[in-house]
């Protein structure tokens, strides 16, 4: 069987530890391909680079693997791998990670991880986003890796349903020992922030936002759940946000 | 009645005319405050501010209008108007745009529009995006009105689903007569990118991305279908990207 082609990406940027585990773990199921970007993009959502320019340039982070650091956003770097780096080539699988920080729950919406992941399954290319509940660059990964190796083993041999991306969520390492993987639904939950105004050096106001989460979420399926039980989550993501109850709604209650 | 509070945002910034018109639009249904971004912020997606600072300035530009350019994103707009300036408040309703372009189908994804009113839906306040299917910056917007105040006097009398954005479309300026407004779903379609290399002054390569719109769906009732014949279209937009096909497949599929 021909090895399978893999690109590799993130959104904390290619220095990251997370994406150097990553790939220490993906080389090991295929041939891989780096493209991340060149420095960090956590909270870029699905942000793209429209109306700038966009930069590539080969890095040797990664001994023999081919790797490129590229100016844009984590959705950037998978068009720029898909349409120019790689465009006469079929890419098998796409994993973005890991990162540093939760994506569960709503953050899924804010993750550069996360939308990296999305964006390759809008191109319909098994995507999966690996991310460690955990905020330090420095924080253990080396549990995540059976994991992990289980996600891709069945990924490669059971597949993924079309236009779906997986969010997988680990967590952090702990002396519990994790209890499994458990496949859940998005959390309903939001962050509420608070605005720390300050005034700089020259007498203006600035504001850094903190961010408190706020889980309203009672069921047993959710994603926050499963990890908080120490368990490694996923949600099966699609980019389809079309509302049928809102749509149902409009169409009873409104008068268009 | 109470007036409503209307919090208006966009993401080609605070000076465009997409946001002015909207504005004198909306200044009859209500309270407006205005909070959107001091520079455009097109293509950035669900994008956050993290680990920066935000800089929020009164602004003058909409007279007594009560107006606050912001440093950050469309989303970060949304996220300080309501747990900062506004905080001691309730907003009855989020508007933003008119986007100088699509944000049909997958452009959703791409949008800082349609992420502000996602931001407000996730918190549970009524929002929508209005975009105008027409990129140039000067282009007439006139015949939208009637359009948008028949959908904001159906937002404010007969409500919203909780959780749901609106996503708003409208056909460019033409001589064809606009044929009414569609509740749709979004298209199935994405952005195919070309990278258009250059060499720079220095001999340095850059990249610029163009994207064609590939659009494969043929149901009836997408979004895409029914801007192409003069529709107003409008998607109710959910912000779980949870997809209960995928959490089957992986269920019954999947050795975990």
């Amino acid at each position: 069987m021909k090895k399978p082609l893999i690109l590799i990406t993130n959104d904390d940027g290619i220095d990251s530890k997370g994406i150097r585990f990553l790939v220490s773990v993906m080389k090991n199921f295929g041939e891989v391909v780096v493209v991340a970007p060149d420095s960090p993009q956590s909270g870029m959502g699905h942000a793209i680079t429209v109306g700038d320019k966009l930069r590539l340039v080969k890095s040797d982070l990664f001994g023999s693997i081919d790797s490129y650091k590229c100016s844009g956003t984590p959705a950037d770097c998978v068009k720029i791998a898909k349409h120019h780096l790689l465009k006469d080539r079929n890419i098998d699988l796409i994993t973005s990670g890991i990162n540093h920080g939760s994506n569960s729950s709503i953050s899924v919406l804010y993750s550069g991880t996360m939308s990296a992941a999305i964006e390759g399954a809008i191109e319909n290319t098994p995507s999966i986003g690996f991310s460690l509940c955990d905020y330090d660059p420095n924080a253990s990964l080396s549990h995540t890796e059976p994991y992990i190796s289980k996600i891709i083993n069945n990924t490669l041999n059971n597949g993924l349903p079309n236009s779906i991306a997986l969010n997988v969520n680990f967590p952090s390492k702990s002396n519990n020992k994790i209890k499994g993987i458990k496949v859940c639904k998005q959390a309903n939950a939001y962050w509420e922030e608070i605005f720390d105004k300050r005034l700089d050096p020259y007498g203006r106001e600035y504001y850094w936002m903190v961010g408190n989460f706020v889980n309203h979420d009672k069921t047993r399926d959710n994603d926050e759940l499963a990890i908080s039980e120490n368990f490694v989550s996923i949600v099966p993501c699609k980019f389809d946000l079309t509302s049928k109850t809102g749509i149902e709604y409009l169409k009873s209650n409104w008068d268009i």
